[in-house]
C-alpha cells in the first residue's frame, strides 16, 4: 500500500474513456471529412518546436499558456504548442510555399500551462481551417460558413455568431498617438467594459475630442445588427482606415446571411480578449451552455512574413473536446459479436469474415462455454454458436 | 529581412505534408477500425500526467526520454508522455475500474527528449492495443496475431515476427545472486553481444558452473523455429520458474501458426532492448526496409498494482509515422470539382448537396471565371458550370 495516490491528474487534465472516446472519434472524422469537402487540406504539423518560430506574432497570452523546455540535441530552447494556427502558416508559407490558394485544417493535441477559464482543460484537441493566399472578404465568409457548419454537424445548438473588427481599436490607438503602456491599459479597461475607468484614461490620454468621442462610441458598441448602422454613423467622420474596415464588416455579413439564411448575428466592435495573433476581422461562435467561445477565427495577414512568405491568412478554430460535451447529438456504439477461444480453421475464417464485414467479435479467452456467458458484460448482444459443422451468429 | 530562420525545425521533427496526412489518416482510421473489430475499445489519456504516475514501473530508458516540466497550479513535476502503455494501464487499473477482461486501443502524440535511434522521430504518433485481467498465454497469442493483422492491413512486406522472454535472463540473474550493479553490466554486454566480455563477467560473478553454462547459452539462443527445442535441452534442469516460462514460450508459437499459417517466426532470448516495462513474454516485428522494430510489445503484468489493482497485462504498439513510411500501398487523394464563388441560392443548394454525397467542392474566390482556371491548380478534375437555370459538373 503507497500513499502516493498515482491515479490522481493534474487539474485541468482528464482521461476521455471508451464512450466518450467513441463519440469524440466519431465528430473528430465527420469534420475533417466535411473540412476534406470545402476543399481543406490536413497538415499534421509537430507538437513541439524551437521557441523563436512557434511564438512568432503570437499574443503574451498565448507565450504565456506555452510549456517551454530545452532540446538536449540543440540546447535551444523549444515550446509544446498551444496553438496550431502559427503552424499552419509557417507551413503554408514555408514547407508547402505553393502558389495561390491554400486551405488547410488541422485535428490534433495542444498543452497549455494553465488552464485558460473555468472548468477548461489543459489538454485540447485542436481542429481547425485556414485559408492562406487570398485577401478580399471572401475568404472570411467562405471561413464563417464553414464554422457555422462545423457547429450544426456536431450538434452544438443555439449558437450565436459575433463579429468584430481587431483593426478599428488599432487604427483609433495609433490616431491618438498613445504609446504602448496607454494602450494596453485602455485595451485592458475596454476588455473589462470599466467604463468609468475607460472614461478617465481618455481624459488623460486623448487629446482630440472627436477622437475622444470615437473611443467612447466604440466601446458601447455591441449588441444586434443595429450595431453596424450606428457605427456606420458614429464614423462618418473617422479615418479611412476606420471607414474601410466597417465596410468589409458589412460585406462580410451581406455574404454570410445570403449562404446560411437566418443566423443569430451579433457585433461586438471592442471584445477583442483572446484573439492571439490577429489583426482584422475577427469572428467567433458561442452558446448559452459554455461561457467562453465555442469556436474563434479571423484574419492574421501578416504572420507568414516571419517564415519568408507574407500572405492573406484567416481561419478558425474549436476543441473537439468542448464540441464533443456540448453535443447533442447521440453516438452510439455498436455491440459485438462473442465468440469461442479456438484454433479450430473454420472459426478463425467465419470470425475473419464478420470482422471484415465491419462487425464486432470479441474472442471469450480461456474454456468457458461461450453459451454459459452474458455476453452483456463483454459489450457484445450476440454470441457465435457451433450448430453442426457451421458456425452461428445467434 | 531577419536572420533567424524561423522554419528550420528541430532535429527529429517534421511537419507532415498534405499527400501524406492523407496516408496518415487513412492508415489511422483504418487500423482503429481494425482495432474495434477485435473489441479493442478506444481511449484518449491526457498529454501530459504527474511524473509520479507517468513513470511508474518504466525503465531509466523511459524516464530519460520524457520531458519534465513544472505544473503551475500545483508545484509538482509533471512528464509530457514518451509512451502511452502505462497510461492505459492506469485507466484499467483505475479510471475504469472494470471486472473480466478490458480491451484497450488509443492513437495519439507522444514526444521524446531524444531520438530513440537514426533517421527516428521525436514526435511519434503510438498506435497500440493492450489486453487486460487474463494471465494466460490465450492474450498474448491474440495480441501477436492482432499485430501481424495490424501490419498487413497497413501494407508492410516482409515482416518477420521474433519471440522472447524477458523472464528467463531475470530468473537467471536471481538464482545467480547478482547485486544490480553486476546484473546491469551483463545485461548490457548481452545487448551488444560482446561475447569475451560476458564470458569474463560470468566467470567473475557466477559460482554455479551449471548456472554460468545456462547464461551463455542463453545468450546465444537466436534464430528460427529450432532455438525453441535447443532451450529446452539447455534448460532440462533449470529451475521450474525457466521450464514454465519456455513452455509458455511454447504454447504461444503453436497458437499463433494455428491462427496466422504460414509466418516468418524467429526467436532471441536475450533480446531486451528497447522493453521498458515489460515483465514476462515479448514480441516484436521486424523488416528488412528498417533498422528497429515496426511494433514491439509483451507482458507487463504487474503494473496495475501503483495504480491500486494488479493486473494481468499485455500489448503492443507501433508508430504510425512509420507504418506511413514503410507502407506499400497507394492511397490516393479524391480530386474536387472547382465551382464559381457565387451566393445564388440555385449555387449554395447544388454545393451543399454535392458535399453530402461525399464530393469535394473548392470554391473559386473572387469574380474569375472557373471556365478559364486550370482546375488541376485547385486540385481539383471538373468544374461546376451553369447551362441555362441548371448547375452541371462537366
Amino acid at each position: 500500500m503507497t500513499s502516493v495516490k498515482r491515479w490522481l491528474l493534474p487539474d485541468g487534465v482528464e482521461d476521455i474513456l471508451p464512450s466518450e472516446a467513441h463519440k469524440l472519434e466519431s465528430l473528430r472524422r465527420e469534420l475533417l471529412d466535411l473540412f476534406e469537402s470545402w476543399g481543406y487540406e490536413l497538415v499534421i504539423p509537430p507538437l513541439i518546436e524551437f521557441l523563436d518560430s512557434l511564438l512568432v506574432g503570437a499574443s503574451e497570452g498565448l507565450d504565456l499558456h506555452t510549456f517551454k523546455v530545452t532540446d538536449q540535441v540543440s540546447g535551444k530552447m523549444m515550446g509544446i504548442r498551444a496553438d496550431l494556427t502559427l503552424q499552419a502558416a509557417r507551413i503554408d508559407a514555408h514547407s508547402l510555399n505553393r502558389e495561390g490558394e491554400v486551405r488547410l485544417c488541422y485535428a490534433d493535441n495542444v498543452l497549455h500551462t494553465r488552464p485558460r477559464g473555468i472548468m477548461t482543460s489543459r489538454v485540447p484537441i485542436r481542429l481547425g481551417a485556414e485559408l492562406y493566399g487570398h485577401a478580399s472578404t471572401a475568404a472570411d465568409v467562405e471561413l464563417i460558413c464553414l464554422m457555422a457548419q462545423t457547429l450544426r454537424s456536431a450538434g452544438i445548438p443555439g449558437v450565436q455568431i459575433v463579429l468584430g473588427h481587431v483593426g478599428i481599436f488599432k487604427a483609433l490607438v495609433s490616431e491618438a498617438r498613445l504609446n504602448a503602456e496607454a494602450e494596453s491599459q485602455l485595451f485592458e479597461a475596454v476588455q473589462r467594459k470599466a467604463y468609468d475607468e475607460i472614461d478617465l484614461l481618455l481624459d488623460n490620454k486623448v487629446q482630440d475630442s472627436a477622437l475622444k468621442q470615437q473611443f467612447k462610441e466604440l466601446i458601447r458598441l455591441s449588441g444586434d445588427e443595429s450595431v453596424l448602422a450606428r457605427a456606420q454613423e458614429a464614423f462618418a467622420a473617422a479615418s479611412a482606415a476606420v471607414t474601410a474596415e466597417l465596410n468589409e464588416l458589412s460585406d462580410i455579413v451581406r455574404g454570410v446571411k445570403r449562404r446560411l439564411g437566418e443566423l443569430d448575428l451579433h457585433f461586438d466592435l471592442c471584445e477583442l480578449r483572446g484573439y492571439e495573433y490577429h489583426t482584422g476581422i475577427v469572428f467567433a461562435a458561442y452558446t448559452n451552455e459554455y461561457g467562453r467561445a465555442v469556436a474563434k477565427g479571423g484574419r492574421y495577414d501578416q504572420l507568414g512574413r516571419a517564415f519568408g512568405r507574407a500572405r492573406p491568412a484567416s481561419g478558425f478554430d474549436t476543441d473537439l473536446k468542448v464540441l464533443a460535451q456540448l453535443s447533442e447529438r447521440a453516438f452510439t456504439r455498436p455491440r459485438g459479436i462473442l465468440a469461442p477461444d479456438s484454433d479450430e480453421p473454420s472459426l478463425t475464417l467465419k470470425v475473419s469474415d464478420l470482422r471484415s464485414q465491419g462487425e464486432k467479435v470479441v474472442t471469450l479467452l480461456g474454456t468457458e462455454d461461450v453459451a454459459n456467458v452474458d455476453v452483456s458484460t463483454m459489450h457484445c448482444d450476440r454470441r457465435l454458436i457451433k450448430r453442426g459443422a457451421a458456425w452461428m451468429v445467434e
